[in-house]
């Protein structure tokens, strides 16, 4: 069993510790799709069904999902399943016909937004509407230089792997990057956020002298590989900064956005920034690709001067209809104010478990994005990933999912769909601190 | 009424040419969309269904579809919209579980590539895909450069667009890229596919010299952005070149793949070469965001030493139900056949047309894509960019959907779902004669 550094099956070398069909799926899956290809846990799952906050595997066994922020409403959810069926049997075509879905679709999400934020170009996935929004930035500054966070990810295109540390930059640092610390609320002392803008303004004079200029500050506003940080205006002080300096702060929501950090429907509202494009993928049409940037009209009108952009699929009619269906449920279902109170909840069982666990060195959350930070000593705060991968791969044997996240791979990433009720949160707890205790025997 | 060049609706004037419904939708989608999204044609459509070869507007007028490729197999195919709703009802999720449909799949398609190319990995568009294959391509080489044609597109991802001239360049060509020409086998003379392979000896050199070196030839298989060229063996002498040269040769099959070109499945048939890497899209789902990039082995052995990708929904389960159900399509009506045939009789009643029209220049086509030149004079071929225009919104005005391309503009790029009869073909043919004399009186 060869495992990368964030326990993630890469090759299977057949030691028997699964069942003889999974060594064959894992077998063929390797000789077809390559080794670029990663699998979830030491004993990979086939999943066959989804139904709400679970998933089922081959053998009928349960799951509860506490790891898929995609199906933010919960898997299969019928009403989206519904207008995905309905609308691929009427109508799947795209944006250079006029329609009228994606312009009610446009207004209903443009209206969750700043008023300066005016305008939405459609993508299929979180990395085009990444790269889209570095593309605008670069052509609106006229520079190129982008700053993120230390263990950033924004996605797999060139452009945006090229802006996202977490990738490992295929070995070396591009010289028009540059990286502010990743906002360890834990471990740090003092204002972190002023912290994170006065190393804004020393990357700023960086690109500047080495000729780049800044573009844009790209931060994913609850820094969920960095390692969920989710304390309040953590961002304030750099957005500032880098719009002093003339660039542009993109705020990548494709992670946190939708509800997904509680009593807003962004993760900006937080840090209690206006940015000037805001990128968002994910759960946007729960599963189905579409995704989107938020930007201002200026910016647009600029781009739009020299450039073209036609993204065949994105925003054609069915796209439309999922994400529409997927915003009808977030608003009829109360979603984020349901976030907020699980969450609430579910962080306060896990503070309680650490009177019982040295292990656990800190909890964080905002609304149904949790961080669980293991340590190996509370003292010195030592990260332990040893343990990360031992409780991923413990709770997914007790058929809970979940994953690390971090700098250090030591912290629990915990993003189960915003329908979780009191109840997932027990069965969750309770699993954590059986498997616990017997991993500290 | 403001154009661009291809004859598209850049921002509407009011000047009454479309009724009052239209204009408040135009203004709508100017006001949320911003200014890079076009309409096609000077008189927008609003479309609200599609069935098989025809698309229908808001007033229920019926409008042949000569042009959208991504339908490959006809507006709202039962089977695929069947299958679509079956698996989003079942389970929508990603590829760090594992599942049979997508290994199924790739067995499929990976069956109807030469030997070599044993390995896919899934995207949602082709923009991605091409975006990934120029990863790969840069990372296996450990070069930067890029040769295209004259006027390219392969997508609008940053990496994408800096390789794709029909956008522009945003002004200036970047110093890694170099172009060779359109094969124009209208106008050029001589061994036109040696022409290609001199140019690209010497793209390779000059790239070389200026210390980028060679990553990959990327050509898309029939040229439909430079002018729809449909000779055999025009790539084979470049692919030589750039694979002796060391770089990879990447066959772009977004637009010619999945039996578009007739008896081939693949447009890279058609010129007897074995790519590196293929990249494919558009019509791989029949409108559901799906794409691959399918590669030799050895160059994911490479790539993944390295770098991890992970596309969230690329290869999900649903956009496999989606591709599999398209494959089935294919293969049970056999459409590449049905291209193959209906295409002959199409270009054999278009050069017949020839006799009666002047302005027709040339008549060129494989399968079902098909590039018709407009020119003011057969003698100096002169390109007539104007004609086409009015020829594309005459046909909207007979509710038949086409578009220009090339380098000047001149072309009427034809690109019907597979499935047309010969009933199509004259509806067509007929609608084009009787138009061609009104606007020649």
């Amino acid at each position: 069993m060869i495992r990368d550094a964030s326990g993630m099956l890469n090759a299977y070398s057949g030691d028997g510790a699964v069942d003889e069909m999974t060594e064959t799926l894992i077998r063929r899956r390797q000789s077809l799709l390559g080794p670029a290809y990663r699998l979830f846990y030491e004993r990979p799952i086939h999943m066959v069904r989804g139904e709400g906050p679970w998933l089922f595997d081959a053998s009928g066994e349960r799951y509860l999902d506490a790891y898929n922020n995609v199906v933010s409403v919960g898997h299969c959810h019928p009403h989206i399943v519904d207008a995905i069926a309905r609308q691929a049997a009427v109508l799947n075509t795209h944006t250079r016909y006029l329609g009228d879905s994606i312009l009610d679709y446009a207004e209903r999400i443009l209206a969750t937004m700043p008023d300066a934020l005016g305008n939405i170009m459609f993508t299929c996935t979180g990395s085009e509407a990444n790269d889209l929004a570095l593309r605008v930035a670069r052509h609106c500054t006229d520079r190129k230089g982008v700053i993120v966070t230390q263990l950033a990810y924004h996605g797999v295109t060139q452009a945006v792997s090229e802006v996202s540390p977490s990738l490992g930059f295929g070995g070396e640092r591009p010289p028009h990057v540059r990286t502010i610390a990743a906002p360890d609320t834990y471990r740090l002392e003092g204002d972190i956020a002023e912290l994170l803008a006065a190393q804004t303004r020393q990357a700023v004079a960086e690109l500047e002298a080495a000729g780049y200029g800044v573009a844009a500050l790209m931060c994913d506003t609850i820094f969920s590989s960095d390692g969920v940080f989710t304390t309040r205006g953590l961002l304030s002080g750099a957005a500032a900064a880098v719009q002093a300096a003339g660039g542009l702060y993109i705020a990548d929501e494709v992670q946190a956005g939708f509800g997904r950090t509680g009593e807003n429907m962004w993760g900006f509202a937080r840090h209690g920034v206006t940015p000037d494009i805001v990128t968002m993928g994910k759960p946007m049409g729960n599963g189905h690709p579409v995704a989107a940037a938020i930007m201002r009209p200026e910016l647009l009108a600029q781009f739009g001067e020299r450039a073209r952009y036609f993204n065949t699929f994105g925003g054609n009619t069915v796209s439309c209809a999922a994400a529409a269906a997927t915003l009808d449920v977030i608003e009829q279902e109360g979603l984020p104010a349901n976030a907020d109170k699980v969450g609430a909840y579910f962080r306060q069982r896990l503070q309680t478990l650490m009177t019982r666990h040295d292990c656990i060195g800190d909890v964080r959350g905002a609304g149904l994005f949790l961080g669980l930070e293991l340590v190996s000593a509370r003292d010195g705060k030592i990260p332990n990933a040893t343990l990360a991968s031992r409780v991923v791969n413990g709770m997914r044997d007790k058929r809970i999912l979940i994953s690390t996240t971090g700098i250090h791979g030591n912290v629990l990433k915990i993003r189960p769909p915003l329908i979780w009720q009191q109840e997932h949160v027990d069965m969750f707890v309770d699993s954590l601190d059986s498997l616990l205790k017997d991993l500290a025997r």
